[in-house]
């Protein structure tokens, strides 16, 4: 049981950043700058890398000799434990760009407390992950500053996908069995005691970025615990897994 | 090699029916009246039905073994033989049923030559299939008419549509050696005999419509040879296979 919680709480940690890092790897020569277009790949990167250590440590604790290839190509929608912000549509470079702040200032605070986690695994995957992270989520950062405190259109848009993206914030706080098992056994926080670091962060660079964060406390869920995702996770699937599952144990 | 060139034949009359056919069922649920949605789902439910018979042949006169579901889902996007017309995305309701038509009329005429095929089977298959088509090709034209000749957006649209599309109707008219060797056997006309028809017919729909046949002869090709596809057609499959392809040989 405390095996089967761990690979939980990994599979969490993977696939949050399997399926953003797909969904940032979408704007791969769509960006409308090229400095901005090289960012987003090299973000797509570094969330694939951080997902080769996460669903990798998870196989070798689920025990059955599940590779990470294994976990991110030949699971179906169910299966997945992403937080639903994963994988929303990108809609507009500035919705994409929100996305990415807010779950960057997740995983900054998330990984700085992993970072002390009792499993000294996870706790060298947070340590070389916080680098990448504290870049991303400076870069995003700023693009939503400069972008919500632009252009009129860029201010509306901005606040636009913040009104949109808001709802998703929630489901990163939420506890269950998994974190409570997670928390005993010292290997990682209570997803509820981040949120006071997280709001403080958010709210300064929203508050830079002249942007209102919506009152509504009403959030979704169903991504982390794999109870229901969104319709957008199957579309996913179907163009990330295509390669595997049509030429099944393809490799280079 | 007189099988193979048989086997090529059904392939490009059934790749079409099921690449158009499936990309007439995206529609399902989303078109602007119900009438159309009904009436698109049975379009694309006909032109199913009528690759379920086409591929079926295939299967049986390639001799390995291979069903129309196989062949349907578990050929990549190399392999398959439709004109690139029928892989277009859909874009607005006024280009998917300019699409159609264009469509349609060639396979209205095509259908009546191979009614007297000295294939059997062909000719049995073209029978049925003449009879639903007869039936799209009107209502197809109907909504050409409709939409050409009615508000200013709406021709504005369809005239859109048409110089869009128009560039790949001349690749249903080209020929190659299996159409030869369609020709020598008696199985199936030379495609270039039935352009005069075609043009007789759409030009007839067309002026209705108050529409302009773009006077530009050029037009791509590369779909029933297989020799290139768009892009596009790899993205359908993506969707199209996903089930057979995430679980092999799954069954209702």
């Amino acid at each position: 049981m405390a095996d089967n919680a761990l690979f939980q709480f990994l599979l969490r940690m993977g696939d949050n950043s399997l399926i953003l890092g797909h969904r940032v790897s979408e704007w791969c020569g769509h960006s409308p700058v090229l400095e901005e277009d090289i960012a987003l790949a090299n973000t797509a990167l570094d969330l694939i890398g951080q997902t080769q250590f996460w669903l990798g440590l998870a196989g070798e604790v689920e025990g059955k000799g599940r590779t990470a290839d294994d976990l991110a190509f030949l699971r179906d929608a169910w299966d997945y434990r992403n937080v639903l912000l994963c994988e929303l549509p990108n809609g507009d470079f500035g919705r994409t760009l929100m996305r990415q702040f807010l779950y960057d200032a997740w995983s900054s605070v998330m990984l700085g407390r992993l970072m002390t986690s009792s499993n000294e695994r996870v706790a060298e995957i947070a340590a070389k992950a916080s680098k990448e992270v504290a870049y991303h989520v400076e870069r995003s950062g700023d693009t939503v500053v400069g972008l919500g405190d632009g252009t009129e259109e860029s201010h509306a848009r901005m606040q636009a996908a913040l009104d949109h993206l808001w709802p998703y914030v929630g489901e990163m706080f939420d506890s269950d069995e998994v974190d409570a098992a997670m928390v005993k056994a010292g290997i990682a926080p209570d997803p509820a005691s981040l949120r006071e670091e997280y709001d403080a962060l958010v709210s300064k660079v929203l508050s830079q970025a002249t942007l209102t964060i919506p009152t509504d406390t009403f959030h979704h869920k169903g991504g982390r615990t794999g109870y229901m995702h969104t319709e957008h996770l199957g579309h996913l699937l179907c163009s990330m897994q295509w390669l595997q599952r049509a030429y099944p144990g393809a490799t280079w």
